[in-house]
């Protein structure tokens, strides 16, 4: 599996996306799962992507024309003239893709979906948020909903939930984007670092800074254990329940 | 959905299930998700089911062998030997009902699977936990894997893997199991109070302390409030990541 989080804050957005990818527990192995296109002054586009590897990478190649000889290509999303228009085109790609892959050849087993989290800014435009289903349709990110998970969200999303707030830093914000992955690289074997991270700062048309955090970061390790071990304290200093006493012999 | 989850630990078991069921969020009802068995002084067996409402209601029923006529009932259930058997008998029953549910009749969209966590001690036996798929078969609760989790397991995941010790008081399991159900109501409408809750204290062959936590409940608010708090503080006690200042402009 995968997990992926873009998140929408008053000052941006911020990308975070595991490298870990399997077919069967005994086949695993490690991709990037975030892809950026930038005209500097002019777009970013950033897109993280969750589910058949095949398809995702089939659909990343096809915006970069990469069937085309490569002094004849022109990509498309770099030609797209809003975020909007840019969500569509990614939809209708995904939405060929899998058409293909399910036509014809043998049946298989696993399913050709996949879905994206699409973020950015184009000049003049609004810096967007959207997540694209496999059907190729897609929402926006709203002050109701100011995130998007992808691939295995459950377990990071009770921090999320909680701790969300549209006006925190990008420091803060890479602060619960770690948490929230360390609870689900806890939780679940699929979803392993490196972990992927990029800031997209409004109005700069540039990339934000980025980084790989390694297994052996040392904020990373910080914020894993401080985090264990804020649990662990805070869980302790909550009430023990009040068993009534004539219900229990000990 | 459900969220269910039976714990073992060194004094005995520990059981709670939401009451939540639903064909669709508009036709949301409420049912008891736990079922008992006992024998004073013989056996207590303690069940805990999630799927297919018909199909876990149809696998009860059963085993207590309702469509005999009221006095010539002699369920099955309060005449296994041991845990093992009994566990066999519920899994046997969970596969017999799937096969009647799935001939015949209009193909339905819907799955007929349903999953039991079973618990508890026949006379002369150990205490044991074990976990029923929809296929018959099942495992058992080990050192290493002490809990099971039937439903919307993975939000409160995490905080189970983190605080989890077998040596335990129930006091302590009892908001320990208040707290994974918490992060899951918050993050997931499918779940839902009020919350049974069942003690098994081991060699006892009683039931032990048992109640309904409903919404309005005092500890359980103190539980979701503190908690909630808890992790505010720990997060911000945590250090922001150390952004680069030459990579960000403000």
């Amino acid at each position: 599996m995968t997990y992926c989080i873009g998140l929408r804050l008053d000052k941006g957005l911020i990308f975070m996306s595991d490298t870990r990818t399997n077919a069967g527990v005994d086949n695993v192995s490690s991709f990037r799962k975030m892809h950026t296109w930038e005209v500097p002054g002019e777009r970013l586009i950033t897109m993280l992507s969750a589910g058949n590897l095949a398809t995702t990478q089939a659909v990343i190649s096809l915006l970069e024309e990469q069937s085309k000889r490569a002094d004849a290509r022109s990509p498309m999303i770099l030609e797209t003239e809003s975020m909007f228009q840019t969500a569509k085109l990614v939809g209708d790609t995904i939405k060929s893709v899998i058409r293909n892959a399910s036509q014809g050849g043998p049946e298989s087993e696993t399913t050709f979906g996949a879905t994206f989290i699409l973020g950015g800014q184009i000049g003049g435009g609004q810096t967007r948020l959207y997540l694209i289903y496999p059907e190729g349709n897609f929402i926006e990110a709203t002050d109701d909903n100011p995130f998007f998970q992808i691939g295995e969200h459950k377990y990071g999303k009770p921090i999320l939930v909680r701790a969300y707030d549209g006006h925190m830093s990008f420091e803060k914000a890479i602060k619960l984007l770690l948490v929230s992955f360390d609870s689900t690289v806890k939780s679940n074997l699929s979803v392993g670092l490196p972990l992927d991270m990029q800031i997209y700062e409004k109005d700069t048309l540039r990339r934000g800074f980025e980084m790989r955090f390694q297994a052996n970061d040392s904020y990373y390790a910080k914020i894993s254990d401080g985090w264990s071990e804020a649990l662990r304290a805070s869980f302790d200093a909550l009430p023990d329940f009040p068993m009534p006493q004539r219900n229990i012999n000990r």
